[in-house]
């Protein structure tokens, strides 16, 4: 059989739909899987590492990069850039390796329009009322932020029909086992496979 | 979220690729799948039972079930019949039950036609090597009945691209898994949803 592509996997999702908590949760149990570390240009919170969590840029360095092509998605989002470096992805897949992105919706839609191949999953917390207690707790806002953030992740929900999966976040260890049946099942899709059926054992 | 249909998962592939195997492992891991069992008008093997393994009937009573389009899809194969009897698959997964079918290719792209959202996946064997070891071991026919299988077989497997799954049957724990991922993915397809986020908690 010969070699198949790795897989994009594209989980993405209103803010507070917690869709960090299952993206950090699958590389735990998949090691195979390589997380693409995005840019932005918002400032780290508590805890957040430069290369790891994100790429923490500039907005010169950003737009600079966005000028030369380099970015395989970016958005503007609660006035900071966020970004996907274009070649790292490319080349892992090229080379069989699936890779993993989490990012915002406006990010994930140019991502489909150039990669249609992705695997693009909407992660969507239970109910209205847990979303709000969720980008509540997150504490890092203010007020005004947080209201602007919830009104956005209601609109954001209507993007679910834009996508291929939707997986609802309200047990992490159900969603978790869920993304894991996606890519599974992913792999075993007939149109990802240039099937050859050898007749040498 | 509004009660979404069953599934209906159709498992085929060539004589000797083992799906039989696996239908009936997944069926014990997955107690609320439900097997359709289908009719056909070939003598029973060595501890089949009528109405469990097969409906064992006679051509005329399902050359009449033909006529009066009682069955979903229906085929010959090495001279007998086999089909699926219309009625309980279709009102199972109307009442939101997911209904597995072991079948023949012939049938199975019959369904395709008259139900494309059917899960079609493909069972193979890892080589032709152990596919005609295990025709062979079925030891059930005549060493001509075998070659012609075996010949039907090599020439089915070119169908597969007509599938949306494939599965190697090589470890059958590792292909019952795989194909545990496949229907638990098509749940959350978007595409099978009729989405509606509850903003009720």
């Amino acid at each position: 059989m010969e070699k198949s592509h790795g897989l994009l996997i594209v989980l993405s999702g209103p803010s507070g739909a917690g869709k960090g908590t299952l993206c950090k949760e699958l590389l735990r149990q998949m090691p195979n899987l390589s997380y693409s570390v995005s840019l932005t240009t918002r400032s780290p919170r508590p805890g957040e590492v430069d290369g790891v969590h994100y790429f923490f840029r500039s907005r010169e360095d950003v737009e600079a990069m966005i000028a030369r092509d380099e970015l395989l998605e970016w958005a503007q989002f609660c006035e900071n850039y966020y970004g996907t470096p274009r070649f790292a992805v490319e080349q892992a897949i090229l080379d069989g390796q699936d890779v993993i992105l989490e990012i915002e919706i406006q990010g994930a839609l140019q991502i489909k329009k150039r990669f249609p191949q992705g695997v693009f999953t909407f992660i969507v917390p239970p109910s209205l009322d847990v979303l709000s207690e969720r980008i509540h707790k997150r504490g890092t806002e203010t007020e005004e932020v947080i209201q602007k953030r919830l009104a956005t992740a209601i609109q954001e929900l209507e993007y679910v029909s834009e996508y291929d999966y939707v997986v609802v976040n309200d047990e992490v260890p159900v969603a978790v086992d869920k993304l894991k049946s996606i890519i599974i099942a992913e792999k075993c899709r007939v149109k990802r496979k240039p099937f050859v059926f050898k007749g040498e054992s």
